[in-house]
């Protein structure tokens, strides 16, 4: 399975698990997404994009 | 394996594939991306990111 996990990066550099099992990211607006998880589960996300990595199934945002 | 398709949408509504088998996205600046390929390869591309499947491999930007 291909889902990621994402994750939140703050000021001090810290990251937090924010949504495992994230199946699709839809943008809302700037700097914020809709996090859709594979058992149908859904969380809005605040912050910029900083990393998509498929391969570590890890996508990395920075608070912003 | 989970890498992602990247298609790049025209105003128009048309996708083109602008790369394949794409392993991580690096945002570079605003609306630029660094895809990197798992191979090696690396392209990048303007866009604003409209969508982004991983279930369907698929990775959709808006052309600006």
């Amino acid at each position: 399975m291909c889902e990621s996990n994402v994750f939140l990066k703050k000021q001090d550099g810290t990251e937090t698990l924010i949504m495992e099992n994230v199946a699709a990211i839809t943008p809302l607006g700037t700097n914020t997404f809709l996090l859709k998880g594979l058992l149908g589960d859904r969380q809005e996300i605040t912050g910029r994009i900083e990393d998509i990595n498929l391969m570590a199934h890890k996508i990395v945002l920075v608070a912003v």
